[in-house]
């Protein structure tokens, strides 16, 4: 696997735009398109909050007959809580993208970002749909990840390339999210292409997987949002044999798909709102693949061990708490905890350690937790970001 | 039922003292006593942390027999995951309890409160219990509700009196927390004494139910603690015919110790680290009480609602994101939002709103947040308080 440029845009066949229609504020990128005149093989997995936005009901039904040749999202307002008005304004987001690119509403996935409970600007967002239809481009990737960003410091992309049987096939990927982000998804977005001869339910079933070990393990604040999605659109333009559950290649794909998840996952956490850590909790010797989630998820989410952070304090206390309340399998007599490579509790006790090695490890830009639970072969990664100051600022007035 | 001064020595035959042992910085109290000469039947509640920390493993075994006299509590060093050592040293301080006092070790209850991993500095805590006992007073209830707080700005206490059958019972009761609070009692202890002569199993049961509807229903960062402890005394004094689980006066016992259990969480949620607000959210129209509780406590515990609390911003969709996110049963096109008496959200959509008002209920000390399911006949309230830039600096340096 190789890492290349080129974002969204990378694998063969695929354009994409980004462009300003007035719903954010200061002329700032807000619609963005992702085109593929090839039809695609295309899967999606959305948030599990009861409340799930317009654009995520309209995607569901589009992608029954597991097809899809364009993706229209629009930043800046979320629409999410407005009953049937938000229905009706995300169909009509399908139905102008597919009147622009001539091709079927049902054949357009619709995502939103931004503020809940505010109707979407149907004036604004024609004219975006419009505007960014003339400015697809095949190196249109970065003005597409602009446009998807709402609290977002950076943009996010990124892009692999992987040989299956001869054939050298593309992934590319973009991103937005950098609060409300917590396992299943919240308030983040990630759209996938590839240019991979795949078999559609191949495609859902290794999509889902990624996500699970990916977006679904990051945390920036605990809350799981209504617009939260990640979709694939796959063209088979590489002309690759196709890969299907049997194939031989599948985990070279998998693993490749897995890769570009993760490192745009981490993109996200590293990109919590006022964040200036990046955390890696590692859950290892759990019994089970579940446990070892639940615990990894449950540090990563603390808001004690996330203050601890950011005031660079080896409180190794709080890790074993929030293990302690994350309902994994759990023997408190035998777990070690780990502060980079410092031991810092055996066997659930503290221990006695160099407090100045413990400050070190924890003024790094990467802060990494180990917890051996001792019980088992399994383990899981999760990845979240400190508390600060900044943090507070930019959640007490977001809508204003 | 009338509120009266006195706090955990109102009711008859229990005294109480509070003194500073050096376990904490500054010559602040930190060891505490609680006693009665005559045998009190006896109830606790614990933390579902699976790191329970040992004082809590002590005071387990010393109730088996449900009787109890004294409680001794330190503050300072929570004496959590310090494995053998910890055990010994939370028999140790019943032992030394018991010694002061002339009665049994088993009739001792034993709580810490403090960082965790460190080890109890035993010559301390071993002076602080011999000055406690020789400083138990009939009117030494501030001094002990003083010497249980850690990050605690004021000291929380509350007494209560009932009329049951001619007879006159009271009900006191001190409490400490202020972060770590959770739904199932994060970093709080909780006691209570009363002179009313009650058969012990039904205290323990009205123990939990009361803990259930307000320690219970407090959050203030979403953590559960390795400490938290509710202990009840009840010595008899009163010389009421005995309340059980037929009695007609039970209700009135009950009553009266959910209020004092409330009114105590209450205090704890106000006084939550860094907190601007009281908030108090309440569910109703749910379809059980597990779902109200559920919905009300999830609103209390994010921390994007916490942030918007603080900066005074009427962001409701945050509020139906939590509630989606918590696992109740809820139909999103039913649910109807209220601030104060402000409707925000009706049938699950937005409302054009007064902004003007909305501001004005959140200029308030105390927010209340009303969700109104429309899908059955149970509520529930929960309290927690806003997340303000204190709150980060309070826990980025707590150890220091």
């Amino acid at each position: 696997m190789e890492v290349i440029e080129g974002g969204i845009t990378a694998p063969q066949g695929f354009k994409a735009s980004g462009v300003s229609a007035g719903i954010k504020k200061n002329n700032k990128k807000d619609v963005a398109l992702v085109y593929s005149e090839n039809m695609c093989s295309a899967a999606s997995v959305y948030t599990i909050n009861k409340f799930k936005a317009a654009p995520l009901v309209v995607t569901e039904e589009n992608l029954k007959n597991k097809k899809a040749k364009a993706i229209v999202i629009n930043s800046g307002v979320a629409n999410a809580c407005m009953g049937e008005q938000g229905y009706e304004d995300a169909k009509m987001m399908a139905k102008l993208t597919a009147e622009t690119l001539s091709i079927n509403p049902e054949d357009v996935i619709v995502a939103s970002t931004g503020v809940i409970g505010v109707a979407l600007p149907m004036e604004e967002v024609t004219k975006g749909i419009r505007a960014a239809s003339k400015e697809l481009a095949l190196d249109g990737s970065k003005n597409a990840a602009e446009a998807i960003m709402t609290t977002d410091s950076v943009q996010k992309e990124l892009a692999c390339k992987v040989k299956i049987a001869g054939s050298e096939i593309k992934i590319g990927a973009m991103a937005k999210g950098s609060g409300m982000i917590h396992p299943n998804m919240a308030t983040m977005l990630g759209f996938i292409t590839t240019d991979a001869n795949i078999e559609e339910d191949c495609l859902a079933d290794l999509l889902k997987e990624a996500v699970e070990a990916s977006f679904n393990m990051i945390s920036v604040d605990g809350d799981t949002s209504t617009n939260d999605m990640v979709a694939i659109l796959a063209n088979g333009l590489a002309a690759n044999e196709e890969i299907n559950e049997s194939s031989e290649y599948l985990s070279v794909f998998k693993d490749a798909l897995t890769h570009v998840c993760t490192e745009l996952a981490k993109l996200i956490a590293q990109d919590g709102e006022g964040a200036t850590k990046l955390l890696e909790i590692e859950v290892i010797g759990a019994q089970s693949l579940k446990d070892a989630r639940l615990g990894a998820r449950s540090i990563c989410s603390s808001s004690l061990v996330k203050t601890a952070m950011f005031g660079e304090d080896a409180n190794w206390g709080r890790i074993v708490t929030a293990l302690g309340n994350s309902g994994a399998e759990v023997d408190p007599s035998k777990v070690d905890v780990y502060l980079g490579d410092l031991l810092m509790a055996k066997a659930g006790t503290g221990l006695v350690f160099d407090e100045a090695k413990a400050l070190s490890i924890l003024k790094e830009k990467n802060v990494k937790v180990r917890v051996d639970l001792k019980l088992g072969d399994f383990s899981a990664k999760s990845w979240g970001c400190d508390l600060s100051y900044k943090y507070v600022e930019i959640n007490a007035e977001y809508r204003s």
